[in-house]
């Protein structure tokens, strides 16, 4: 863990702050020709070029009746798991669902005389959620995608998982899922797009994956719609000190054991703070099981701002904009209004990012890499479209139709001039 | 105009149907290596390369200094223009920003003992508006794509136009843009994602353009976010007979009159209403300055289905997902439920699109080429991102700390786990 003195600098030209903030940046070119690949064959031979991707990349021999995972193994899945992860993940589902009840678009219509206009809102028709498979398996993500779909009124929800383990499939079952599929990586992706004989097309595909499912899902984007593209996660906590150091360390350590590129930040008041901080990091991560992980990442980016005050460390966690962001401070609430960019935000010492990640109720699938800067969380208004209704009687008509003649004719479209005088004329 | 007898078939599989649906579908990937090469070298050059391609394809010498058309020359423009289209734009104005200020998102915050939970909504910072040049330089699509972001409260909307009429540029005064470059292409989308010497960096791109821009919006997303990719445009009209012909005639031609490939249908329910359109069709189109292009547009995909009744109408509707719909009937708010896929829809006989176009006030940036399955009309909700907002009390953590535990330990995530126990122990 590095520590970074920021105070009475221009702290915006900072070597390591930029070194971090770009650390995201991969170079999703190299993906593109193996992936356009995988798309034209599996747009092209739809099952039979998926089976054989699996085949390959999975290690895993499927048929077309055994693409689909039966429903029977998601209730089996539920009765099987541990009494106290089964209702641990029913209290995560319900709160989850209560959160994004909130969330809900409603139509709405305003008139004036002879006009009405509205916005007609809808649920997507199908969406597809994709959930990593293997080790990274989690339940969590599988209630974050899919309750969001089910609460805007999605009709149908295909979760894709190559390999998932029976807490997948039990948050499957306790989620609303409609079906699974046991099939990943681009070739899923493109299964979802397109529509084979076995798998249905979707509208749009969201959920997390490696950079085959990221580029998959930027390269059919138009196709179907996708959500935000998840590059590596990351907290940034600014505490004043008066945060246990243990505590601190403990939730940057939590983000670190993600992955390798995972980011843990912290950002204070206090230079004796931050040591102790470090001091604490370093004695935790011995016991880790995922201590390789963890290590990795916290060497190569973690890092310790030491800056002036609270607002100088909210401006320098705006321009990272972070995916977590805790303020670890005695008064949290003030310092909110100058929180731009983070996509969520945990206040107080007791509101630990792992509470959010699993229970609390708002998404855990935010923007990463800084995008926060003009993403959001995944929410109900993910899973809607809307419609614009236009409704103009002749008084209506007769008050607007001749400032839309000057406009058509300003603009030189004839027709569009002509579908106005012709209803003036006859 | 093609007459294309659906009754009584299986729709579904109609060779024509299709034809239309797919006329859209345009192969991107040959437009990729000579964009990519842009970007390349207007992230590594900046505005350097920007004045290159400008002099390069839009044929205009520019400078560091004239990159920017100074701001007195929008209110020159407006100054300059005609009285009756300033008054115009002044109404229309007005009318979007009144519906578009209906569709602004509040935060919220919900509590439970000890727990507090929010979604916190604000606008972006800085958004990037392209408006096409040359002849297609609308003063509409500035209006349109403009007071979305005001009215969200973004702080600085920044145009970009190569060749901008005076129109467009009085447009641009109305409505509140910034500042205005006179660049266009695929060059001024990398300038306005990586920022230049001159160009700030925006956060979001929306806006109208020619393959090139949509491939270069399309490969920065990420970077930046970008509003949904326009193809070519349609009409698709619902007639039940009760409409004079020459309107629905004049309809379809307002479309058709956009490009070669825009899309100008009618289905409906009466076969001597069919045939009026069309004769009706051939006449008034030959009286068109924009004639050549209209008739390419209708000689190739104009088609009028005949169907057996209106519900059918709509489930043929549905399936092509139009951009623009009218529904010509009699009782159109009858038929309104049926409805699940269009950008927006036009009810009884004096609502036709130029109206919309123009002036009512919903925006007239809609999904085209069948997305209104997934996507929206620009609006408001383009241009605000959202953070979560999550505060726990010991109390509320005493509640939930066990569940997530057990969560924590079922996805194998130990530091997840360690950061709830941590905050028990000490």
């Amino acid at each position: 863990m590095k520590i970074e003195d920021l105070r009475g600098v221009v702290w915006r030209f900072n070597e390591r702050l930029r070194f971090i903030v770009k650390r995201g940046e991969v170079l999703e070119e190299e993906y593109e020709p193996v992936v356009k690949e995988i798309i034209k064959r599996v747009k092209q031979e739809g099952d039979k070029a998926i089976i054989e991707y699996t085949e390959k990349f999975d290690g895993i021999k499927l048929s077309e009746d055994t693409l689909e995972i039966p429903y029977e193994e998601l209730e089996n899945a539920y009765n099987e798991i541990e009494e106290d992860v089964r209702s641990a993940l029913e209290i995560a589902h319900e709160r989850i669902r209560r959160f994004h009840e909130l969330q809900k678009e409603k139509s709405f219509f305003t008139e004036e005389k002879g006009i009405l206009l509205g916005m007609k809102v809808m649920p997507l028709e199908r969406v597809g959620v994709y959930v990593p498979g293997g080790k990274a398996s989690y339940p969590s993500t599988v209630l974050m995608n899919v309750v969001p779909a089910v609460v805007a009124g999605v009709e149908e929800v295909i979760m894709v998982s190559p390999k998932p383990n029976r807490y997948t499939l039990a948050s499957a079952f306790i989620s609303g899922v409609s079906r699974v599929y046991q099939i990943g990586g681009a070739q899923a992706i493109a299964g979802l797009a397109y529509g084979t004989q076995t798998i249905p097309k979707v509208d749009k595909i969201v959920g997390p994956g490696n950079i085959y499912v990221s580029v998959a899902k930027k390269l059919l984007f138009g196709v179907v719609d996708v959500d935000m593209f998840a590059g590596p996660s990351e907290i940034l906590i600014i505490s004043d000190g008066t945060c246990e150091p243990s505590w601190v360390a403990a939730d940057l350590l939590s983000q670190a054991e993600h992955d390798e590129l995972a980011g843990a930040f912290l950002i204070t008041t206090d230079e004796k703070h931050a040591i102790r901080v470090k001091e604490e990091l370093e004695k935790l991560i011995e016991d880790f099981p995922r201590k390789e992980i963890a290590k990795r990442s916290i060497e190569r980016f973690g890092t310790i701002f030491l800056v002036e005050d609270l607002y100088k460390a909210c401006e320098v966690a705006n321009h990272i904009a972070p995916e977590h962001l805790e303020l670890l401070t005695e008064d949290p609430f003030s310092i909110l209004p100058y929180i731009k960019h983070a996509g969520a935000i945990f206040l107080g010492r007791y509101s630990t990012e792992a509470l959010g990640d699993y229970i609390l109720g708002p998404n855990h699938t935010l923007p990463t890499g800084g995008t926060a800067k003009f993403f959001s969380p995944l929410g109900v208004y993910d899973f809607v479209k809307r419609s614009s209704v236009l409704y103009v009687s002749k008084e209506g008509f007769d008050r607007l139709a001749e400032p839309t003649e000057s406009i058509a004719k300003a603009e030189g479209l004839f027709a569009h001039y002509m579908s106005v005088r012709i209803r003036r004329e006859t």
